[in-house]
């Protein structure tokens, strides 16, 4: 009952909440509790497999605080649970978001416990948007983090999305393409993406379409005469050597009517032992050019190993990039650093957050990162340039969405900007972030006003 | 640029597919391919720490069938990618499906290797909805499999979905309430499940809203005065044992007023040990009616120890339930198994399949699933009765769609069922699963036709 077959409106997008950021918005109404707070998002911790994160998901959360009200049947809703008096409702339907939000570009590379995001407005406005941005910007997060890392393994040779079956749902399917090629990914087969987001899309055929001819040969053949230019065959269903030599035969029969064969693809089996082997069977029938495609359960480490050692052109990456595999969900929090008494900071064990409302400001030398420094924003004289951009003033855009080109070219020069340790699949480097000395300060002050003071991360 | 702000229509859904369905399509087209097919679902392999299967996700999955069709957006976009012949796009613009469905309801228990949806279609319109009812099927699948294992660690204690914030986008989070609600949940955070399925919601405070007050105790006594019912505070902001003295001062005074407090939350540190110390400072001071709710990185094991061992009354289960947690996919398939020719199957190294349609028989002996036999659809004098059931013909649906609280009994009622060693969230049982002997010898004959043949499962 949920997907793309249900008209999805503003009703929708504002009840995509969790009911605590209604009862508070209720709670603060009540009190007359109207005036200006900042929240900022950040993922606290990457995990030990992560160095590094790719921002994404701005454009998604803009435009629900853009569209964000409540109306007709939410309000309905609302009405029927009981809990909400008339006056909190009546406030529900006025409302409209007027704050302000300063964001890092997607595609910006960032470091743990650095905001992503940061929101200013009237308290209910800021902390009813938690649910919904945290959701959007965590999962476009994840995935343009996840594939940026299969970028860095497939170096020279491409890669594509192949994740749409196994995402979370459709709309799951969607962003994870739009992140992956955000990320690098070379193109995507999800027919959508590439409709939505002007991405390109690419595929294949499946072991069905070589089961329903009645020899893999005639399958190929068939496939290979619809698409003369650009048919890639799919050469397991079988015995992955056996069907390189049948896709060979027709390649020949083929090219006497002028048609080429592109590229083979395997999915399953050894696949660094397959590709030479298959690579020997092509080179040594004459057909140098047919690529090789590899696929099946690949992830960042896998396409590093065959990347280096085998003769392969090309990965689709599905199921791991999509869901994000090992990783599949990030530490994004959305937490309330400032309000209208001051900068405000949680204690609680291990998940202290640091007060203020902050900027991240980033220097590189000889092109590399070399350090982020977390500074409060009014903070002067802190080296580097701001990653946070302000994307939004009095509840409107600042400028019209950036086109996905813009993040995608700076998330390659942020890539590109990674000093080896920080590149690392493998090993986790230290991330090179500080926080400024007014800014520990100011933790320090507050921290102590509520012992156990917690570690300052 | 996705999610639910997004007008999400026919075009969306058509075009929520892997190309290569629709360049097989095309491929079939040419060729005058129109014969009857059929494709089964199942999920190969349920991984190292899961014993079972609780099948969702059927409503989405008729739905996309009885609305699938190419339009105008969707029909010029695939125009504009210069493949398709004019032929195949007018093809497209007439194609509805028109097919059959079988399938266990939603709330099934099955095991892998069980299909549990299977679609018998002329070729090209079975094959076309591979990507969308694999995603579909696939996630609605697992998050109810994960879910049904917090409901057997939960007990006789409560669990509640707070996924939202950490599923894969706002269908996903949608999707999972749903899902979770399926296999047992109490209720949800999240606003628009309970909007769309009648799920009841719920949701305590945030760490915020004690912060934007001068005190906890400020926060405690202007949240439980709007919500006087059923105001949980949350208590580990600072210090979870000084939280709780914090929470009984603020009881007294509200007590005097008429206000009940309902609960106190534990969101972080040893929850087991801060339990204990809560519960004896709330009793201590003559609240054991306030109940304690925990949360924070839960999963099935965590609260199955919790259960035992704590004072806990009921639990809130997120990131790892929304995202799949240890196990982020199914490794659902979507494969033919007959065609005009007769049955199919692919033996690929470690990816083989058995042919033919098929059909899932249950046995239970004193209330306990004893086992099932996957037999061919055809065979007669099977024991047990059948999984799967006729769910659409023609394209059209049989029955309208059913309540989510008859899915939501029928898995209550499964999970009931399942014997000891099935419902083990850490010991991996064998699957009470056994094929027919009528089916293992026609794969033995087709295998033979294609060596090496491959294992069965």
């Amino acid at each position: 009952m949920s997907g793309p077959l249900h008209p999805a409106d503003a009703a929708s997008a504002a009840l995509l909440t969790d009911l605590y950021e209604l009862t508070m918005a209720a709670a603060y109404m009540a009190d007359g509790n109207h005036g200006r707070a900042t929240f900022e998002l950040w993922v606290r911790d990457l995990g030990e497999h992560r160095n590094f994160l790719v921002a994404a998901g701005l454009d998604d959360a803009l435009r629900y605080l853009e569209g964000l009200r409540f109306e007709g049947e939410a309000l309905a809703y609302l009405r029927s649970l009981g809990r909400f008096s008339a006056e909190a409702l009546e406030f529900l339907a006025g409302l409209r978001f007027t704050g302000e939000v300063w964001a890092m570009p997607e595609g910006t590379i960032a470091f743990a416990g650095e905001p992503l995001l940061r929101v200013t407005a009237p308290i209910i406005e800021a902390q009813l948007a938690e649910t919904f941005l945290i959701n959007t910007v965590g999962f476009h997060t994840l995935i343009a983090s996840k594939a940026a890392r299969v970028t860095l393994a497939a170096g020279e040779k491409d890669w594509v999305d192949f994740g749409a079956r196994r995402a979370h749902g459709a709309d799951a399917a969607l962003g994870a393409a739009r992140s992956a090629w955000l990320a690098g990914a070379a193109a995507t087969s999800l027919v959508l993406a590439g409709h939505r987001f002007g991405i390109p899309v690419t595929g294949t055929m499946a072991h069905s379409y070589v089961l329903s001819h009645p020899s893999e040969s005639e399958a190929f053949l068939a496939f290979a005469r619809t698409f003369p230019e650009d048919a890639v065959l799919l050469i397991d269903t079988f015995d992955t050597v056996a069907g390189a030599r049948v896709a060979v035969a027709a390649a020949r029969e083929l090219a006497a009517e002028g048609i080429r064969v592109a590229g083979v693809r395997l999915d399953s089996g050894d696949m660094a032992m397959l590709a030479r082997e298959v690579r020997r069977i092509l080179d040594e029938a004459g057909f140098p050019d047919i690529r090789i495609l590899a696929s099946g359960g690949l992830d960042e480490h896998s396409v590093a190993a065959l990347a280096a050692a085998a003769p392969i052109d090309g990965f689709g990456v599905g199921t791991r990039l999509a869901t994000g595999g090992d990783e599949p969900s990030l530490d994004a929090v959305y937490k309330l650093v400032q309000d209208a008494s001051g900068p405000r900071m949680k204690t609680s064990t291990g998940k202290a957050t640091l007060p203020g409302v902050k900027q991240v400001h980033r220097i590189e030398e000889h092109g590399k990162v070399f350090g982020d420094t977390i500074a409060l924003a009014d903070e002067a004289g802190v080296a580097g340039w701001p990653l946070l951009r302000q994307a939004m003033a009095g509840g409107r855009r600042l400028d019209p969405p950036e086109p996905l080109t813009a993040g995608r070219e700076r998330c390659r020069a942020g890539l590109a900007s990674l000093p080896e340790p920080l590149r690392s699949l493998e090993v986790k480097a230290e991330a090179p972030v500080r926080v400024s000395d007014e800014l520990r300060a100011l933790a320090r002050r507050l921290g102590e006003a509520h012992p156990p003071a917690a570690e300052l991360h």
